[in-house]
């Protein structure tokens, strides 16, 4: 057995049997070792971006993560920025990268780049494998890195000769990290802040305390004290729709989210973080968080956040309640596209189980309540700020939960990135139904611009716009196999999202907003 | 005066008048200096690995810096695999990166990441700036170190605050940095092996040595000693074309390269590194060098090369030639498309000071025989091996060469990588002729996997076929502007490359190969 051999038996071990993947010559020992072992799917992506943000989406749907392929530093490098918003997703990843053999690395061949440094700034856990007989214990340790709690990036780097050198030995797996509890003083000083009861309480989840359990949870918090509930301005997971607490997120504008984080005292961090300001801006401040309140940590990320809310619950002897009632669901929209439209057919259409993959930038800012009485659903953002997520985060989403439609509500700009993520999407026939928000500029930018007090000019107002030429979205899905239409009302749309939803594989539907 | 505009003014000063640029936040105080200063040329990207490309193909041509405009650590990471290939063609690149205020980055706010850690692998010169007030001379010292021999990426970081606080100081130009020369014993070392005389005496030339004036002097050098002139696998910019010493480039498959090389006694390298083999592969030797073939540096890359092979004629006391006579200009090819085919009518065609950029990977490794006859042009190679350089080097080549057409040799596989170079060609409607090589699969990896000695699968062939679906090219370059249409014969071929040499902007020939 060679290595690569045993590297993909470690990881069907292991549970990881899913890759995805852009592979090179350095990796074709790997590729053929699939051919040889059933029961691994490979996924190929034309970008390394797309093939890192799938695993993203995937393992945030399938609980466990999936394998990526990359072709030496360089096709890490084209990784990074996907693998950048999984990290700050906490989302577990087995990072595969192949390199150059162990003794060819020296002569500093075309492709040789610095790969250890560069998975370093994403991963928590790498390693360059260094001899055929270790690699499959080298899966085996990365897969039990990638789960610790609350999950990471664990990148292997395989040389090529430790892929094609014979005496490979396959490893089982390891058995998981435990993750520690909440100690009894969390437990106790987010108790003690609770008991003074009312909204200038606030609860803020993150993680597994936006999970379905941890929000039921704090549902029972919120109705025995009077606490506020909300989460964090991105989220990797969030369990949403009726019977589901519904909690808003810190925004992303600096004074709304100053206003929104107004009147609180105590702050309770549950798998969460203080909030920051995504950017500094001149005289501005860099927390909404107001001036003395008290912050308290009930559960840091790498806890069991739902364990520690079960307890804080049980301290304070929260009775059970009847799961929240969000209201009716929405009507879908009518007449002109506004954001506010564009959410309400959303929610009013939206089949129970969807998984929304949200790229929608500025103009999704306000999608939360018109979808907050739609069926069950699970909501994913693109945690790291680095636009190019969405289009692949719903690709590896609909592979992580196959037989639930993916929504992926996705801002033009963001999606050039990655926008060979439709090809795979059309190829693996998955039930991707992309609403592409075609506003033709960087939107946020024209906002930011404001924000710094510059009236932008005609080269400032050229590098934020995306028309000259417009982009026609139905003709670049189309050359991708992906069917498409467009339309510029709301009428339009809830045709072509209840169309979309009615049949398998993947659509896309442009909104001229 | 603010640190942008101080920025903005200082790389004027030195001559840099051209930014690639795929702004976000923390760069608008940049993006509206421009605004306020004339005299830049901006040009969007949608991707920042077409940015960085493109910065890599204007420098080529044009022989001087352009800027980069990067958004953070990911934005960066985007374009550090075209950073690299740069990087492998000694193209100087002034890199600047945008980055969070240097009060903000210690709160590591979700776009937070290793900005500087990544860019080491690419640059030859890092710096953060961390005062508005040397920010100017940040820029100055960036260009001074970018146009260091043989060039080099210099990268500047700029935390927002720098850019938006006021006391910028504008910095003037700093004197280059003088190229050293060859020494006496190197010129000697040569001309002693060279005077052996015969073809076991082999010149391999790389950088300046490739320029018209470096070519000439070899081709005297080559008349006068009979000695071989040969070209590294991949080069920056050669000169080629009628007029010119045709020389032939290292071939990248080892049985051929090892066949190439055969004979070789003494290696007189002028700006060019041993060659050593892509990969290495299992049992295949690392070089193409045969074992105890001498070998002798005349000019290392960083040394003046033309001045060095000038010194080098003169001590050999070679006279004066005519320039070599390549032949006639191929015809036109008919029938099917084949290798030959396309390269005798691209050599056929070609309008004179025609750029090629060469991403056309395997069906390519023939195009040399049948172009050489063609009138003068400039040939451009993706140097460090990371696919997607071919389409932004050829937008950048066309920006860096006005009045000069470009023809883009492209494989398919590669350009879908960075395809969004198609939206800044039709934006900023440059003269580049797309040829795209369109076989629908990564047809390298099929001959790398029979190197390997693997019979592929089912799953193997999987992971190398772009179809399923078909790209459909002309819909997709349609649908972000340029005009293109689809071929199956050389005659076709013929007319559609004659029809758009005719008329300006970009064009794009999808060749069903």
């Amino acid at each position: 057995m060679n290595g690569a051999e045993s590297l993909v038996h470690s990881l069907l071990k292991s549970g990881v049997d899913t890759c995805f993947s852009n592979p090179g010559t350095s990796e074709m020992h790997f590729v053929a070792a699939l051919d040889r072992i059933p029961g691994m799917r490979c996924v190929l992506g034309l970008f390394e971006g797309v093939v890192t943000g799938a695993a993203d989406g995937y393992a945030r749907m399938a609980g466990k993560p999936a394998a990526t392929l990359l072709h030496c530093g360089p096709g890490l490098a084209n990784g990074l920025s996907n693998l950048h918003n999984a990290r700050r997703a906490a989302t577990p990843i087995v990072n595969i990268v192949g390199d150059h053999a162990t003794y060819h690395r020296p002569l500093d061949a075309p492709l040789t780049a610095d790969t250890e440094g560069w998975a370093r700034g994403v991963s928590g856990w790498v390693r360059t494998a260094v001899d055929v007989r270790t690699v499959g214990a080298d899966a085996a340790a990365a897969i039990q890195a990638a789960k610790i709690a609350p999950g990471q990036i664990a990148t292997l780097i395989l040389p090529s000769d430790t892929s094609w050198n014979e005496g490979g030995i396959v490893a089982e797996a390891l058995p998981a990290v435990p993750t520690p509890t909440a100690s009894p003083n969390q437990v106790e000083e987010a108790a003690a802040a609770l008991r003074r009861g009312g909204r200038g309480i606030v609860l803020l989840l993150g993680g597994a305390g936006l999970s379905e359990e941890g929000l039921a949870i704090a549902h029972r918090i919120s109705a025995a004290t009077g606490c506020r509930v909300i989460a964090q301005g991105s989220n990797g997971r969030m369990a949403r729709g009726q019977g589901r607490l519904p909690v808003d997120r810190v925004p992303y504008v600096v004074d709304v989210a100053v206003k929104f984080m107004e009147g609180t005292q105590h702050l309770i961090l549950a798998g969460s973080r203080k909030p920051v300001t995504f950017f500094a801006y001149p005289n501005k401040v860099q927390t909404s968080v107001p001036e003395g309140a008290e912050i308290h940590v009930l559960a840091r990320a790498e806890q069991d956040i739902v364990e520690a809310l079960a307890r804080l619950a049980d301290e304070l002897n929260c009775p059970k309640v009847a799961p929240p009632d969000n209201g009716p669901r929405p009507e879908a929209g009518k007449g002109a596209l506004t954001p506010e439209s564009v959410a309400a057919t959303v929610g009013a259409l939206m089949p129970e189980n969807a998984v929304v993959a949200d790229e929608s930038v500025s103009y999704g800012r306000g999608f939360f309540a018109n979808t907050r009485a739609a069926p069950p659903h699970d909501w994913l953002n693109v945690t790291g700020g680095s636009i190019g997520g969405g289009m692949p985060m719903a690709t590896g989403a609909a592979i992580g939960a196959p037989g639930r439609r993916v929504i992926n509500l996705q801002a033009d700009g963001s999606a050039m990135y990655t926008v060979q993520s439709l090809w795979t999407q059309a190829r693996e026939k998955l039930d991707v139904t992309t609403v592409l928000l075609s506003n033709r500029k960087y939107a946020i930018l024209l906002g930011e611009l404001a924000n710094v007090g510059a009236n932008p000019g005609r080269t400032a107002l050229d590098m934020m716009d995306l028309g000259n030429p417009d982009i026609d979205w139905p003709r670049l899905a189309g050359s991708m196999g992906v069917e498409a239409a467009r339309t510029d009302t709301a009428d339009g749309f809830a045709d072509l999202l209840a169309h979309s939803l009615k049949r398998p594989g993947p659509f896309l539907i442009e909104l001229l907003i």
